[in-house]
């Protein structure tokens, strides 16, 4: 939803932009930025005996293979050309509205029951801590009677250790059903959030301590903008939460007792997942507060120490008036030493009244 | 609910005005400002085998029409005449309640179901950034079983891309019921807050900008009232959520299980458009204690430089006074150019303080 | 709750007050303030055919009387004569909590099924914008099978308007049953708060105005009361939602179908209410902090007058302290114009200085 | 739970005390402050045709005493005797959890359905309103077919006017069954609610009062403690409100039909209680803030004054600067009167600048 | 969750680690500080007849141990060695997830049924006051039909009482079944709470004394340190309540009737434990308002004597000023005390104007 370009941010996160509104639903337009070069797709067909991996990057090539094992886990990288997706909704007999899902990127995570198969929609996160940049990516998942595709905007490598796992032979992935797979990627997603999370937790520790010791005016758009970031991950979060509920409770025969107990687990992370987030915007929404008094704190500071300046010439501007005034008799006036006497006075206070504040820390700013 | 009045805007909500308090429920009177000059009734006649459009501005013409398609969309724009609702009353058998709620125009969306028929009230939301003035429209529809009539106070052009689609021969708005054509309309008015929200979003920001950085008064009551548009915004969109989670759960007659598909997706929107809301409402929210902090501390920023310019001055002013003295015996006085070196020694002091306090920033309101 | 005792008003919101404590529960005593001099009894008995007004003042002539027609509407105005009461509980076999409820005013809005008759109480408020007092009655009231029976503090005229339409030979009010003026009774309590929230509205408006450009300290305890009396009618109207919500989904003899569809149009009004009192609220909580930061910021801008004050003086006096040195060799000293030259560059610079100053607003309070 | 030691108080709300911990459940060890001297017992037993009242202060009197008539009500002050209580349970037949609840005067208040016999905790304050010390006392109520056992920590009066209720011959109370006594005893421990919300209310506005007149350090403690009073007696009024709607919703045995609406009326006090609390509760969050900002204003007021004595004196110092230029040629310099001239314009600067700062009434702190 | 390291503590509350990331679910990996030197496993077999102890430090020893009684106990400190565990869930024929869930040290709390036997998760607390440190420690519980095996990371007496109470003879720990044990350690779990929220009630409270009475900038990272550990503990007791009212509610075979008696016992205290746990949270949430305004307090009473001291300077230099006239006229200028006489009146002002200011304790920073 917030990407990266150049240095400068927006809060934005519209769902249908300008151009598609007016357009009948179902119509196949990518919506959001196009985030990788090329669209691959991945195919990784296996079961018990074995595994089949093969990799196209054209469309008919796909279309025309045909796996030699039980199930299929079928990926895309790359969602800006809409044809492909047009024949994997034509083969698998996917609704209009599930394409339409798939390919604007900009959907709340959900799960819809289409009877023939599931389809979810979940969201993943990466966070650059540096430039302070969160870039979100949608996960769009059909788990059918045998199949699972998914389809994610950029190459990010998160299904990658599934993949390792079913190469290995023995791995419960191979033995169990596909909805035992959907389980992992779902399991991956929600993974990939504490990583974020810890991201964040650490840079709203970094704000803190930067709030309390050199406020500067950047700080408070920085605190806004991670404040923000954890909206957005709570908006993404929390729905998927209600999805594994929903999945857990529900008595739809795509999960097998066993598998909900997998999903189960992952519910609770996303429990964990939410906790922890409540407690990074508690501490951001202290942050403004500790910001703003800090500012208003230090600047005070610094009016104590200027203050404190004028306080110490008081007495040698004083002085120097007394001896300036024009008596007749005057003592010490007519002495040669007079005037250093004078002089060592102002100074004699002076530096009293500046050891004295210096002790109270009244010159620190 | 507000409207523009030259650049003076109200926070009025008022519901039912004083002149209606005490008369009977079902007395037909038109309740809101007259926002077109004449009334437009425009009814388009359609099936999968072609459509009929026509437009009327006399009552009379209307009842005299009968069209020869399937499904009838009849369309009313401009409410201040009570005796054309009362006729369409009559002809399509509505009940009071619905002629009463279609004319005071500052109903809170709702569904009522009224057995033959389903009555919607929804209401659309224009934003003009410049002036910040954010005019509400009501936009009431009756779905009977064969006919879609809706009602909208201005013509704004917010359902001519329907209009648009109808007349094209493939359309899946001709080929489907009269539900698809409701879907059609609310997906409409949804869509329209996505528009609405981008701006008051952008608004926010602005605000945010000139909170941080030139803060003036006016900039509160800007603030309270860009968030007192958000509320309303959220007071119309909220209920059009359980308006849609009712119509998706209900049994009624009047949805398919198919348009019920697509409903379901507005109101996945509808979701959407709430979350972004908050975003938007919680950012303004912060922006008060911003501001306020922020005017505090350019006050102080300011008092902090007449204080660093009274610090400067004061060893100069020692100075002269140390000169003053009347001593008998005092160095320098008896020079010639003593008096320039006293100068001197002032500005040599003031100077190196002012570099000092240039350097520190000190001197940057 | 909150009454017009001088002045000085008293958050008191006491229900059962020190002296009704330890009695057994049943017993009549009037619990609230005395609000009318002279109990007023009146009685409309209506069918289709006609009505029949009537007014009475004591007890024994109510009881003697026998209206003619079927359905009987009973109102009394001032409830100070438990005797009354006591009659009418007896005739219309009303239970003793229901007395007790009438006579004691400070009862929560409420819904009581007797089996019989149902119960109900409700409150109204009055609001004076001069004075900030919000005077509050209770209206209780009681539906049999053919009567009804309304109880208020005072004489309001609020149900005035109804008796006017009852009159009129053709009003729905006279062809319905009592459930229907039951409704329109609660329909005019639910309108008066439309006016009420009105003035409480401008108020806040008025008292945003204040808070911003001249804050007294007196605003403070103002928006508190306004705050209170916002919180007085909020707990009011919420629990008459929950009462009109019970009653449209209850399956209760007393209320037709068509009766519960004009319950729904003033149970949405009730919601339109609080979302508007909702809107109220907010503005008068962010109004404290705006007064305190607001008087903050005025005392502000006052010392940086002074401090500019201040400033402006350093140079000039700064100079009269140089041309103050005892040096022999000066310059200017000895000229005839020299002294105005001096209080020329004094003026100059401090002039000067005023003008940069006034430039940068920094002279306005 | 919050009890008066000296003019110290502490915050302390520990439930299960240091010592208890490890030891089984069912030990009877009396856990809270000993708060009678001397346990006193007093048995009340009635029915229609007559009560019988005794008072015991050994416990093998109680057991040996047989009353004549069908219902009784013993009632127990003072719990620093376990032996009482465990005579009492077995006598009554008592699970031990109940007499360990009984003694542990920490329970939150719940109602317990022991099948045999109901067991009610419930909570009574105390509010001194000089000392701002509030005492909880907790109120035990075991209510059995034809008995009701009633356990207090110390001697209150609060159930003194019932048993004057039942000691009158045609009270209703005589008349029924001790369900309808138990009702009594909880309308008791209400009312008193409505006592102690008053002194705290009226404590809340003495604060408020005090906040924005005279602001002192030990306000914030003492509106700290206040709120935490008000949590107290929320915390001790919500949970009765769950006990009474669970009695009114449940189909026991132990409440007749009757019985149930006047629990109905009490379960309104209740919320009414907690209504009433969260107002005074609002206004000491808002208390915190204004106190704040009004010590904060007070020190501002006092430096605005120190700054215009500054300001004031400016013109008269830069006068004498001016006279004491050492020009050779000066005006006024030579006359007779003239340092007096120049002391009257010093005068007159000088009361001119204070007259208007007066009438700017930025002399007033 | 969070542990001592030093003395630098961070908020971290990491659920899966980085480097678990990935690997198939089940896989037994610790996860989580070791917190023992030397795992122990310590048996308790008993009955109505007696009881066996024996402790085990190898696992070898364990799997060959067959105790002689009906019940066992066995309880495992320190989860560093996945063997252990792993032998452990072979004979007790536990779920992979099971086992996954107690080396994991970063469950929330949850209870979870797998039909032969319950598995729960809980967390215990100790919080050292000086060093303000929070340990955490997650308490596995298994509950099968004849055993219960306790899993703990530390060694910290938690459940040496229980294990006293079993060695004595007529205990009704040894009489009752497993299902009571496991009453047994889940109280003690819930009273360690207690004593937790003791301390941290202490700690607010000296925090509340520090901020009120010496500000320092420490201070709002400790504010901030002890409202994370409170929202810790909320996040360990909220679920706890969830599973014990589970527990009450659930028909499960695993625990009889009076022993759910006890679990509502404790289900009380949860309660209880969450309400103290709010009322340390708000006193904390007002700390940092109250610390904030009192840095800034501090600092402008301090800026007050700095500027009250200019104010005492300001007549003395006038003075000067004045006699430092150069008019030819000028009184008491010739007099050979007139000097002193200035001198005095200078220090008659400035002492009446230090005790002016003395009395109004405008000199007390």
């Amino acid at each position: 939803m917030s990407a990266a370009n150049g240095n400068k941010r927006k809060r934005k996160s519209r769902t249908v932009p300008a151009a598609k509104i007016g357009l009948p639903p179902g119509t196949l337009v990518h919506v959001g930025e196009i985030k990788t070069e090329q669209p691959l797709i991945s195919t990784l067909a296996f079961d018990q005996h074995g595994i089949e991996e093969q990799r196209f990057d054209s469309f008919a090539a796909v279309s025309e293979y045909w796996p030699g094992h039980q199930r299929l886990w079928l990926n895309v990288h790359g969602l800006q050309d809409p044809a492909i997706l047009a024949a994997i909704g034509q083969r698998y007999n996917l609704h209009p509205l599930v394409l339409e899902d798939i390919l604007n990127t900009h959907q709340r995570p959900k799960i819809d029951d289409y009877g023939d198969y599931l389809f979810f929609v979940a969201r993943v996160f990466e966070y650059d801590p540096d430039s302070r940049i969160l870039i979100s990516d949608q996960i769009s998942i059909v788990l059918g009677k045998d199949f699972v595709l998914s389809f994610q905007e950029r190459r990010s490598g998160l299904f990658e250790p599934i993949r390792e796992r079913l190469r290995s032979d023995h791995a419960p992935l191979r033995r169990n059903g596909v909805d035992y797979l959907v389980h992992a990627l779902l399991d991956a997603v929600v993974d990939r959030y504490f990583v974020v999370l810890d991201q964040l937790g650490n840079t709203a520790e970094d704000l803190e301590d930067a709030a309390i010791g050199s406020p500067t005016p950047d700080l408070l758009k920085t605190i806004n903008l991670v404040k923000h970031d954890c909206q957005l991950i709570r908006r993404a979060i929390w729905p998927l939460r209600d999805v594994l509920n929903g999945l857990i409770r529900d008595d739809s025969a795509f999960f097998t007792a066993d598998s909900k107990l997998y999903l189960r687990d992952i519910a609770d992370h996303t429990i964990h997942v939410i906790e922890t987030l409540d407690t990074v915007r508690d501490l951001l929404s202290d942050l403004m507060d500790i910001y703003l008094s800090s500012v208003s704190n230090r600047l005070n500071l610094q009016v104590r120490i200027l203050t404190v300046l004028t306080t110490i010439f008081l007495p040698a501007t004083l002085i120097a008036g007394i001896f300036g005034m024009n008596f007749e008799h005057m003592p010490i006036i007519g002495r040669s030493g007079g005037f250093y006497l004078a002089l060592g006075m102002m100074a004699v206070i002076a530096l009293g009244m500046a050891v004295i504040f210096w002790r109270r820390n009244w010159l620190k700013a």
